[in-house]
């Protein structure tokens, strides 16, 4: 059952993104209109793309963070709405590419954009979206915010390419593996707190402070992603459960094990990461030799130890409804099912 | 005979593109020092690639006209350095997704960067450059660089999706192939002649006229590489001569052709767009109808004029060495062989 369809039913202490969301619906509305104005474009196939990708669901987390950011740090402005617009672009973009890199055929539990349109336009229509993120940014006029998505932007390419360096390596390091999923997941979300505290002219403790909210909070969402991927329910999960498994990717339950196994395990592991098409037992098998490890609940605890020291980060800020939000989050975020 | 290595041995007029170079060598082997310097990474794929990629040659004629601009218009700073690394990293990441939309295999007669590293990686480290390009543009702090730079890229991704959506269509007509042209050439190439410009705090109708210079020669580049394409000779041209029609794109001489073909050459031509594997023959006839028609001439013609308008643009700069500089270039570009 998903929380989001059922809001209260879950037991106690569940987190409901929809009653978070809620104070800030208004501007929500508003980014998801403005996403759908600056994508337009003279040439047909880009709106195309774009709208069947940033209609197919997703959360909006990172225009919900920078929003709820900027109103903790007092901003009272309208510049939320188009760098929020921004950090979705920037997102999106990267989802784009990521899958023609990939191979994907999903995403979000609907036919991806590459398997719908084609590698071609995916890598155009995402370097479109970057491109107008830039324009959008030139024309808010604050070259701080620039600098901010400009270094998120270079640390997701950065990630991309390690990812893509250690796929089907088995020995990957917990130290890689961290690093690329900084780069990949913690630095845009970071960013997206920076530029709230920004936004309300925050002071710079302030501004390193909310950074490092986000910066732990994307470790966390992309290391309870690592974990679900191997143990969530299918309908919820949108792709199917072991698709890291299934197309090489070592994720932190993985490398955990492996580190720990005997070497017939180890074996297994490396063959399996090499091997282009593993089977439900291959699956099913490391999933067992995880489970023997605890690496799944390793993986879920150091999520977990994310998600403190990013609440833990939050403690020089007076309570507030918006430091609530962020708590919130961060909980859902370790809690959330899908 | 490449005119570059035999300075001066040309017909009476021909130009000298190292002649031109020669009085901003000094900036220019800035440039290159920069170009390297910037894309220094932590994940070792990443300056390989970009090294790759930017060592193998090309005239750099973005970074050359940004500095001619902007000594033209007075500037005596330093940020003509790292501003030509970002419009040379804008235009390598294209060249890069460029290379894999179209699945080309090779790139100034060397094996693309996509043939060698993959698919994978080229749009990956194009990605990584766009962002560092980014990424040193705000470095430099001038928001209107930041605007001009990001509409460049903007219509980069359009005219790339343009082309994409024309490819195989031998009814393109005339003005979308124009749009198509500006946009994936004439854009950027304004943008240098206008940053060049903005350093050296010209007054908007310098800028203007400075941008309309850019964007005529970026036309004409690109009209005259279409001609080219099916007249050089290949040891010197880097690729096989007839690759556009190979790889099914339609350019100015075939559209020219096209529209006043008899039905038989029409149909040829149609068939011989949406054809996967062309052969000698198919060429040789394709090249003989556009000559029936003379519509490489006309091309040739149309480059020519744009040209002449590029250099009537310049017409309120009083005479100065820089502004002999853009005018030979001008000439250059209609002269060039290679």
């Amino acid at each position: 059952m998903t929380k989001s369809l059922h809001p209260g039913t879950g037991s106690a202490g569940r987190v409901d993104y929809k009653s978070i969301v809620e104070p800030y619906a208004g501007d929500m509305a508003r980014v998801e209109d403005a996403i759908r104005a600056h994508f337009h474009s003279n040439v047909a196939l880009i709106p195309n793309i774009s709208g069947y990708l940033m209609g197919s669901g997703g959360k909006r987390i990172r225009p919900l963070l920078l929003i709820i950011s900027s109103r903790l740090c007092g901003y009272a402005g309208d510049m939320q709405i188009d760098l929020s617009v921004v950090v979705e672009y920037v997102h999106a973009a990267t989802l784009l590419h990521d899958d023609v890199v990939d191979g994907s055929n999903l995403r979000r539990g609907a036919e991806s954009a590459n398997a719908r349109y084609g590698n071609q336009a995916s890598v155009l229509v995402g370097d479109f979206l970057f491109a107008k993120s830039l324009e959008l940014m030139a024309g808010g006029g604050d070259m701080r915010i620039v600098e901010t998505v400009a270094r998120a932007t270079r640390n997701l390419a950065e990630g991309e390419v390690l990812q893509l360096v250690n796929t089907c390596n088995a020995g990957t390091t917990e130290e890689i593996y961290l690093d690329t999923v900084y780069r990949k997941t913690g630095a845009l979300i970071q960013a997206c707190l920076e530029i709230g505290a920004i936004l309300g002219k925050a002071d710079e403790e302030r501004i390193a402070a909310l950074g490092v909210f986000g910066r732990n909070i994307g470790m966390a969402f992309q290391l309870m992603d690592d974990a679900l991927d191997y143990t969530a329910v299918e309908e919820q999960w949108g792709k199917p459960v072991g698709a890291d498994f299934q197309e090489g990717k070592v994720t932190l339950p993985l490398i955990r094990a492996y580190i720990v196994a005997n070497a017939e395990e180890r074996a297994f592991i490396e063959r399996s990461m090499e091997s282009e098409d593993t089977t439900a037992e291959d699956l099913a098998r490391a999933i067992s030799i995880m489970e023997k490890y605890g690496a799944m609940e390793g993986s879920i605890a150091t999520a977990r130890k994310y998600c403190d020291d990013a609440k833990a980060s939050l403690a020089g800020f007076s309570p507030s409804p918006h430091l609530d939000a962020l708590r919130s989050l961060a909980d859902y975020i370790i809690e959330r099912q899908v």
